[in-house]
């Protein structure tokens, strides 16, 4: 098996790479930003016959690419059946449109792809690198009935702030996450709950239902939980570590990827997430109701994402533009996928006007 | 569907017929011991064809027998493919075997006919109404490999004693059970923790692998973990209500049978099972490696909790005595059912003599 790699330098990326080195994975295709240092280190190491950064730069490899449109060139070009998308944000849907147009699989952590264009993606070609959407899938493996789906949350690095203190806080006590080592861009949206809000809408578009919730539980060892119709409840636990989805969603199944959770050191309790901490969490209901704004959001929320890191909105401001941008182009229905990118533009210039 | 329930005025009897008036479930065979009164009323509502009870006595059905020879009278006579056996302790061996042999399937509440019987029972035909066994069966109806199974204990009423107050607790405080009302021996079993000895050894004929471990859950609502190859930890958690293992013995699934757990109420921590506090879990890898020697345990465990309930035990003397009989009879293979009935006797003279 080969694989193509998109986003080789962050968590998911590396993660992927450890498991395809494990488990003796080709890699031809590798895909980095702007750490050119790791990238070079990963040529080195896997010897890829494509290889696409974000700038024009000097690789040793048969194929060098660069830009949003390497990424597609190399897609068009490569043999690999899979595509490990670890893009982030926004950028990351064209590759996987791309993908599936041409016949691949997709092994998906680019979430937004589903957030903001679900209804235009055949779900059957894709499989979450998730740990939530991971858990549910093994749970709901059995024959019986499900009723509701819920995801966990860590509740990121606010949830045990005095709600005032929120608001303001910096960018440093946002990255500080108890659990996760991830991106920037991840990490800040655990802490404003918009992550679980993408979650949420990711598994209505891959479970067909929606009966969804989500609750926070602290220790991030719980990922999954399904309630079913005959009062069973169960619960898909793991320690905090990508490779596990990462191994499925390449096919290894069954293998001794993790070691199991120490269950004598566990202590599972859940939190309600509370609208007035997570502000964001007030639209969860609406957002399944109106899965096409899931465009909205998304634009909304990387629009208030850059303007935070640019200093031009407080760590308070992403949730309220994001209710703003949601108010105003709530009901938007999504008729085609240019359309998509037409409203991701539209909202960005709104949230620049906030 | 019709039923013959063996044992209909204890708990599992009681939620069992609960469960027939539900889902209109006939009743064909009663069977109960000193509690008349009680079956007469059950009688009254469900119209048996077939009542036996443990003394000669008048009721109101057209074939009234007694005494063990009319339990497995009416096992003969009644047309009912499906027994729910909930008769106590190693008596409900013989029906069992009975149902079996006549080709019907036993939905067995009564452990202790896999515990001392397991290498002569068909499993196929068998249902086991237990929370624990039902939970790791609906965890293990996913297609991937475990590893381990583990069942749950509550820890019994003695379970935050301090150790040496134990052996001489009375009868009263050993049924104090925290999470669950059941009947006296089995109340009793859970303070010595032989209950889960006996799930061990009830789960290692069911699902055939030896790689079978417990730990306490204090609340009682985590019944089943699976630990998989892979990583993965699952688990089965749901009310404490007999009702949901009982349905599905029935054959009624994906009904609403109860309501799920609170997820916002649960504090799960499990707790290692300590050999000082239950003596008897010394013994469980010598059990597992020796299954043969399950006769031998629960005799001992019978002879000894009848003495206890006479005053001539005190409740550290139920361990004690199973602990030297184990010693004794350790390694005894058993041929055939009949010896069976020959070591049981044998080793209750021989708790006799202690």
């Amino acid at each position: 098996m080969k694989i193509a790699l998109l986003g080789s330098t962050g968590s998911i990326g590396t993660n992927t790479l450890e498991v395809c080195r494990r488990y003796g994975i080709e890699v031809e295709v590798l895909v980095a930003g702007n750490n050119i240092d790791l990238l070079a280190k990963q040529i080195e190491e896997f010897r890829p016959r494509i290889v696409v950064s974000a700038k024009r730069a000097n690789f040793d490899a048969p194929v060098v690419l660069h830009g949003q449109e390497g990424i597609l060139q190399a897609l068009t070009m490569c043999e690999s059946e899979l595509v490990v998308n670890a893009l982030v944000g926004f950028l990351g849907l064209r590759p996987t449109l791309k993908a599936i147009e041409l016949g691949k699989r997709v092994a998906l952590a680019n979430k937004e792809s589903l957030v903001v264009a679900g209804k235009f993606i055949d779900v059957s070609k894709l499989r979450p690198i998730d740990s939530e959407h991971f858990g549910l899938w093994y749970l709901l493996q059995s024959a019986r009935q499900p009723k509701r789906l819920i995801l966990t949350a860590s509740g990121g690095a606010l949830r045990d702030w005095e709600i005032e203190r929120i608001a303001h806080a910096s960018l440093q006590d946002v990255l500080n996450h108890p659990n996760w080592s991830m991106g920037t861009k991840i990490t800040i949206d655990s802490a404003t709950m918009v992550n679980k809000l993408f979650e949420v809408l990711e598994a209505y578009w891959l479970f067909e239902t929606k009966h969804i919730d989500a609750v926070i539980e602290p220790s991030s060892l719980v990922h999954g939980i399904v309630e079913f119709m005959d009062g069973s409840t169960t619960m898909h636990a793991s320690k905090t570590d990508m490779k596990l989805p990462i191994a499925y969603a390449l096919g290894i199944m069954d293998e001794p990827i993790l070691s199991n959770v120490d269950l004598l050191a566990m202590n599972i309790a859940f939190r309600a997430i509370d609208s007035e901490r997570y502000p964001v969490w007030q639209i969860k209901d609406a957002l399944l109701q109106h899965p096409d704004c899931g465009v909205v959001v998304n634009a909304a929320n990387e629009a208030a994402i850059e303007r935070f890191l640019k200093g031009s909105f407080t760590f308070g401001d992403i949730a309220q533009a994001i209710l703003q941008a949601f108010e105003r182009f709530e009901g938007r229905v999504v008729n085609d996928i240019e359309e998509i990118f037409a409203i991701d533009e539209e909202v960005r210039n709104y949230v620049k006007t906030l």
